[in-house]
């Protein structure tokens, strides 16, 4: 639910002539993403998605991402495509933030996720890892293995708050992850949060992937195993491996992943469960009073990770 | 900012099934207005809102405010027009709740009033007064000056939390404004919260009157004050009466108000900055741990309701 910059009439209007996409029609926050303020912007020409950065994406990143959806889009996958101003310029400022317009995507993302979205799933995130080798640019993962430790430690102090016995646990379950992490692995862009809610679907095909704000340059098979986590849970925290194996499916379709890839995957979800429990928890114990976004149950991701730490073998996933 | 409810796929699909509108192509919730989930919706035949009613409507109101909307855009004003599905009905359930589908409004609202903005306005108050006289239902205003003791009394406990002092100021004010309350003016239909936010322009005229769900039946005049109220004032509370005498000579051009309103206006000013002050007063101490909306600051609509105590005369407005 995010808007947090409101932007004047005025200034509107005067971003909206730098570019070449006609005049102002209607403009409406929108609920959705939780980082950035977005607008639905509509013009006497089309629909676009209007995008201010809000102070957790940096700056100087905004390149890389903005880079990388102009690349995939060229790839033909189907994510918005940042509309230059006249001068070129895709990111411009205004009301006090850097701001960029986006093409507008059909399609709803799925509430329910059910087995017949998984298999498309799978298929675009290989295609995105596929289109995105062409792309020159790197970043690293902020929240990649490295970012956890100190994430942690953010939160030992008050863990034991939301679970008895959680600071501990963690802590034990951090060191393990980090001592198997894989250091080898096919690596490249990676969407690195492509939930249900960055997905849009339209009869019964991903119709927009939106959402690049985490996007970064690490394994892909990391990426799979967010999307395993983020896709394949059920909300009674149980692992639906039938909606698993068809997300697989869908990815072997357009990438192959590597033996190495396939046997490091129960400690790749270990590790992008502890990534989305520690942000969670950290967002959950420092959450501001009144603010505009309410906090995600960090516990949903302990589950999530306790499934994983059962997991023997990459059989579990339905490989 | 608002999307309390989510609507699942086959849900949507089902409901928007029951009207001739078109098959479902994009479905973004809407972070604007505070009572009711907004979400845009576009069909392959055009853009719509749909909105599910949340608690705080009664749903008993519905037909009022529904049955309104519908009278005043077939009277030519620019409000959204609720589309019935093919049986009739404009209200359905949907994820548990009552929801109806309007059309889509263009426009812009203003995030900072000019006084060009003003004399519009005016005009489309009055507009909407002369238009609604045809529409026979009426509805009692819950938040009219029978309404406000008891959300005072509701209030008393903490007030002075807010400011040292308020709890009894607040009783005196209240007490004067009862008191002196007029009992025989000219009623009809009011929006009751035509707020900047409630008001789309485009090309400077207003292309929108949104957000019916505080209309009641109450005195013309008194909506007139709440106007004066929610677009006069700048941003230190001083009273611009530019913007003022332009609003009410917007208004006379459609309806001319009488010699007994134009004296009421000081006392109807105070009534409606202290319904605002008592309603945003009573959501800042009760606001909910985690609330998905941030109070409004209560003391602002203070500042205004002791602007109108010290005014002498309606001159003070401009007429």
């Amino acid at each position: 639910m995010a808007v947090y910059t409101e932007v004047t009439d005025e200034a509107l209007t005067a971003f909206v002539a730098l570019f070449d996409i006609g005049s102002v029609v209607a403009f409406r926050g929108i609920a959705e993403g939780v980082e950035n303020s977005n607008y639905a912007l509509k013009t006497t020409q089309a629909d676009f998605i209007l995008t201010l950065y809000e102070k957790r994406v940096e700056v100087a990143d905004l390149p890389y991402f903005l880079g990388l959806m102009e690349h995939l889009a060229a790839q033909g996958l189907p994510c918005a495509l940042p509309v230059r101003a006249r001068d070129g310029a895709n990111l411009n400022p205004l009301a006090g933030r850097i701001a960029a317009i986006t093409t507008f995507l059909p399609g709803v993302w799925p509430r329910r996720v059910t087995i017949e979205h998984c298999e498309p799933l799978g298929a675009a995130l290989a295609r995105f890892h596929v289109a995105g080798a062409g792309f020159a640019p790197t970043r690293k993962n902020a929240l990649g293995p490295q970012g956890w430790p100190p994430l942690l430690e953010k939160c030992l102090g008050r863990a034991d708050t939301v679970l008895a016995g959680l600071g501990a646990e963690l802590s034990v379950a951090l060191r393990h992850i980090l001592a198997e992490w894989p250091n080898d692995l096919p690596a490249g862009h990676i969407h690195a949060d492509l939930f249900p809610d960055n997905v849009f679907f339209l009869d019964g095909k991903i119709s927009g992937l939106i959402d690049f704000y985490f996007a970064a340059t690490d394994f892909y098979a990391y990426d799979v195993a967010i999307c395993l986590n983020a896709w394949c849970f059920e909300r009674d925290f149980s692992f639906n491996v039938t909606k698993s194996r068809a997300l697989l499916r869908g990815y072997a379709a357009h990438r192959a992943l590597t033996a190495a890839e396939r046997s490091a995957l129960p400690i790749l979800a270990q590790g992008s469960a502890m990534r989305f429990l520690l942000t969670r928890l950290y967002d959950w114990l420092h959450a501001a009073e009144g603010a505009l976004v309410t906090p995600k149950d960090p516990l949903d991701y302990y589950r999530r990770l306790r499934f994983h730490r059962d997991v023997t073998s990459e059989a579990a996933y339905g490989l």
